[in-house]
């Protein structure tokens, strides 16, 4: 690095993509690009947080079949959730067999996970690996915030956390999309303390990664067809314009945000959609098939992460931001 | 990979380590190999949580200042915690301030990130890189178990959650030990559902990755002067024992436990120790002094994680094992 971007000498491909998402993510905007769409929240399982591991190991199957790679010519899996101790995430990996890096960077763990997953193939250390994130919208509710049941109204700057789960296969040969660089991002925190206004907590992290990225590489926004965040909702985008403004950065119309996609306004999500899984869908999901059918040739999508959890946030805390970038090309 | 090991072309040298413990590990058999001795357990924080986290960010400062190389250069930092959302390593990355890659691998995270961490340099994307990972005997209580205050008894192959902080310094060049391998382990679950008696949950996982480790490199238990796993406890590392003999393995005499090896009798922990902090120190204090002053010139890390939760465990799970294994030498 020396700065925070590496630039893959042999661009890892993006062999497959799947995505499984829950009956409201079905009825978006995005419901027709998702690969599966379940009918209601617990599928058949007797808990939100099995039917949360279930989604994500079919996610990852789903992305394993569709590259059509025998599972032994898998060399390790990188994953990762919200859930306490990644349990969706374990227990998904428990079934799939396949070795396990565990990936903690709250939302920017699909981006992080694809990263690193980069690294390794183009270090020479795996040939392919399988990345998977997931997030549920109820086992994130009764852990992060109430329980479900109460009802508790949200403020409008608040984010509802997607049910889904996406996964890329990520290969060193072989046709598809290329990620061709990445950027790892540092913590960041503007002391925003505010749990239910979390885009206003990320949006600097972002910025901050954002910038490092651009300069990096020497590069402008409109040398992106898109740069999607993952997940600010329309609080923390419009927010980190503003930041990179500052910094002397206009990010132009093509600067969007995965949980601005994946919800309409007559969905009554206030500010977007949050959770792992937003940015780990729309990306297996509307952004992967922009780019195969040509619309998009070079994409920015920047993980972003709140960092805080329930305690740290009882114990008078503020919430510390992360982003992570990855490049992907047609 | 191809199978579970890679062999690093040009080792990572273990440029530095700094450990810092609470006082129960102060005053264990291994008191005097820790860089640093809390005289208790807040060491004048607020609350144990943010004890934990500073104490992290202490190991981590610590490695840096004793490597002497300038923090601008290093790129990247690998670390994690047992905390929901880690946020001991969020914290203390907020203020060492180098881009971050969270990982989770319960009490797997030392060996998991040297591991990782190895690969980022040895595949080119780092010059050096910086692993810490702690754990907190009250914070896990708390989040794990019961309410310190409330006294619950102990079974006898329950284990202790170490207090302690441990960090390594690795980088492409300079004086050290060296990382040779690595072994990325697979989630393995035997349906042990006791949580107080983790060793033997985690046994078939560590067996299973040293199986694949001495097939890949084709080598036996004797070629290394110590195999040590963390944590097993007692309970655990005899089960490990027998499940390899059942494999036709017989680890000889040089097999032990990073949480065998922290206490002794008399300080009442039953099994012995755990929590991904205890290998950590037990590895940066008495494992890198023993490496160089040339007692030990071979070295086989096994970090040992337990993947359930509370939620997992309540929900009736049982808990899945995972083992990561790092090949230290002189």
């Amino acid at each position: 690095m020396g700065n925070q971007t590496v630039v893959f000498d042999n661009p890892p491909v993006i062999l497959s993509s799947y995505s499984v998402v829950g009956p409201k993510e079905g009825q978006g905007p995005l419901g027709k690009t998702f690969s599966k769409v379940w009918n209601d929240q617990l599928n058949g399982e007797k808990s939100w947080e099995v039917a949360e591991s279930k989604m994500l190991q079919e996610a990852m199957q789903g992305a394993i079949d569709q590259a059509g790679i025998p599972k032994d010519q898998i060399d390790v899996m990188l994953a990762g959730d919200l859930l306490n101790q990644l349990i969706s995430t374990n227990f998904a990996a428990r079934q799939i067999a396949l070795p396990l890096i565990g990936i903690y960077g709250a939302c920017s763990t699909m981006a992080l996970s694809m990263a690193v997953g980069s690294m390794l193939i183009d270090g020479g250390f795996a040939e392919n690996v399988l990345v998977g994130v997931s997030s549920h919208h109820d086992t994130a509710e009764r852990q992060f915030r109430a329980p479900t049941e109460q009802g508790t109204q949200r403020p409008m700057s608040a984010q509802w956390t997607v049910t889904g789960a996406g996964s890329v296969l990520l290969g060193r040969t072989g046709a598809g999309p290329r990620i061709t660089s990445a950027t790892i991002g540092r913590v960041i925190d503007f002391e925003q303390k505010d749990a239910n206004n979390m885009g206003s907590a990320m949006a600097p992290a972002v910025a901050d990664t954002l910038v490092n990225h651009f300069h990096d590489l020497q590069r402008k926004p409109a040398e992106y067809d898109m740069v999607v965040s993952g997940d600010l909702g329309a609080v923390g985008l419009a927010l980190a314009g503003e930041v990179l403004k500052q910094s002397g950065i206009d990010m132009g119309t093509k600067f969007t945000d995965c949980g601005v996609m994946i919800f309409d306004a007559s969905q009554d999500v206030h500010a977007g959609a949050s959770g792992c899984g937003c940015s780990s869908v729309v990306f297996a999901g509307e952004i992967m098939q922009k780019i195969k059918m040509g619309e998009l040739k070079r994409v920015l999508l920047v993980g972003s992460g709140a960092l805080h959890s329930p305690t740290s946030a009882l114990q008078g805390e503020s919430i510390p931001g992360i982003g992570h970038a990855v490049v992907i090309e047609a």
